[in-house]
């Protein structure tokens, strides 16, 4: 997508394949800045100190990540010097389904009877491989997902307001997004939309991130609080919300960022379609029902402080917002049940949320 | 209510009452601070710099304000000198109805015919009476909430977790405060609770004023944000929502802070009871549909910017928490249909949130 005049992605690697690039995420929206990643080490840092972060891009990350490992091995003891680097990068973020699914799509490709050269190339093909099919699958729900807003604004005759929930938007992903690739394919083929862009407390993913990625690809938005949404929808303002998915059941349950059941009931509550961007593989054909998923417990910190920009002194600064000694709890996700979906927009197409929808997907 | 060792109400009078202190609300968490206000002027800019909130306390601010207008009146000149102070005093802050109220009950009981010293001693009764009207108003509803939460208490064997959202805490009243009254006197018959509380953006009065109250009284109490409710209410980790009323309609419709909607939803969708705390003043007889009332837009600069307590400084500071070019929309309040209210709790007993239950409130 867009930054300024230029098209980005997320990652990308330079001329002679020596090395790649990322878009340094930890500052945005205040500044933007690239960053060289030239070895398997400046991969690990990247993921682990959030310089990437997004399911989709940290195991692309991951990838090149390996490859750059290959190309830089000892050529005496590469095999078990790759080997090691696998094992070691898988524990750049511990919780990351994705890295440790692309580290070891990789490691298996090492073949240690075989050339260097031969894993070279098998690890270059397999990580480019990677990054286009999820290029590939965001785009695809794009396309499935832009027949509901181009609907909408057919039987409307004006703008289609959609409101969204944290960032399932490009910069989690390799371009596109999941949840923003129907609203970018919608603008881009002239459909009028605006976007409702939930600030997504606490880490504020929607008023950093979605806001700064409609921006700068020139879709009309505004960011609300959380606390918002159900308003809009109750005046009418809302035609449709499209968010994310972190994993989902396969009866349709939808584990995402908390706060997104709320604005599912709220939408039920005012007849407003409900729909869940998501690649089909994030369905865990093993859980059933999302209510029994474990749901992560977040740092405290996440809550009692803030990280903002001081216009005065051009720096970004982290404030407290609570008083000093304040318990905080901050789960991560909540489930929406699968009844409150209208439907799941994947790369396979549309389904409805339930165990024989999904079924039909496979 | 407790800070520290001692106890407060949010406003009192001096010994020789020539003058009257409030707790200055606007850098609370971060630092405690009591301002003496020594005339109309003071009580002016009090109100208009945010000094004091809540619409019960800016009525009493104003009231005082009134009193100190009259004691230190001219003597040749105080009938027409006090009216003015008046009608000066009602654009402290255009919005507050409580405001123009106390106003307008003050400036009745000048009676230019009479004598400055009856003014002062009529003004200075009124002032008082007031202000124990409304801490009698926010006890009597924490005598009649307090049943709720002992019988919940009573009915599971265990702590009671309620959930409240913004602050309808003692900060905004005399004492008590209204959706705190009836867990400040649950807390002070050692009923074990522990609170729920709404971080409440975009002002964050949940995170800085319920917490530090809750926290100063000893009331077990943990902060949330916003996005959060629906799933501890899924986990069974909620037996109670209060909150407190802007204005309700006769039909039962409320309108409060932004978000207190979903959060009703929320409650619904889990069987949890959800109960509005308010003064029957707040009643407005002439509102039939809650949705029918208008919603102020609030300023941006509340979304885009945050303050915060700088921990190295040791000051505090203003973020922005957005690119910088974003537009934000800012509703103050929301409005939740009557159907989602289990029952309204007010100084003259508990009732349906209905036409039949208001009714029979008067």
């Amino acid at each position: 997508m867009r930054i300024g005049d230029t098209h980005y992605r997320t990652i990308w690697m330079d001329e002679n394949a020596s090395a790649f690039h990322v878009i340094d995420q930890r500052k945005l929206p205040f500044e933007f800045l690239v960053v060289k990643l030239e070895s398997v080490k400046d991969a690990f840092d990247a993921i682990s100190d959030m310089v990437v972060r997004g399911a989709p891009l940290i195991g692309v990350t991951a990838a090149y990540g390996m490859y750059l490992a290959g190309l830089k091995s000892d050529p005496k003891n590469w095999c078990e010097e790759v080997n090691l680097e696998g094992e070691s990068l898988m524990l750049s973020r511990p919780t990351a389904v994705n890295l440790e699914y692309a580290v070891n799509l990789m490691i298996r490709e090492v073949n240690c009877a075989g050339s260097r050269e031969g894993m070279i190339e098998r690890l270059f093909h397999l990580a480019v491989q990677l990054s286009e099919k999820e290029f590939y699958n965001c785009k695809q729900i794009g396309e499935h997902g832009v027949s509901i807003i181009r609907d909408l604004h057919i039987k409307n005759g004006k703008t289609v307001n959609i409101l969204t929930h944290c960032n399932a938007g490009w910069l989690a992903c390799v371009d596109y997004g999941t949840a923003t690739a129907p609203i970018y394919l919608a603008h881009d083929q002239g459909i009028p939309v605006h976007v409702w862009v939930d600030e997504t407390r606490p880490r504020n993913q929607g008023a950093r991130l979605t806001a700064y990625e409609l921006g700068e690809h020139g879709v009309p938005h505004t960011v609300i609080v959380d606390n918002a949404g159900g308003h809009l929808m109750q005046k009418g303002k809302v035609d449709l919300v499209l968010v994310g998915s972190d994993r989902t059941t396969r009866t349709g349950d939808v584990v995402n960022k908390i706060g997104t059941y709320l604005k599912a009931l709220s939408a039920r509550d005012n007849n407003i379609p409900f729909y869940v961007a998501l690649p089909s593989s994030t369905i865990d054909l093993t859980l059933k029902n999302g209510l029994e998923t474990e749901i992560e417990s977040r740092s405290g910190a996440e809550v009692t402080h803030m990280e903002g920009w001081d216009d005065i002194t051009r720096q970004s600064v982290q404030v407290r917002i609570l008083p000093e000694t304040t318990m905080v709890e901050n789960p991560g996700c909540d489930v929406t049940p699968s009844w409150l979906i209208t439907g799941l927009i994947t790369e396979r197409g549309i389904f409805t949320a339930t165990e024989e929808g999904i079924q039909s997907m496979f």
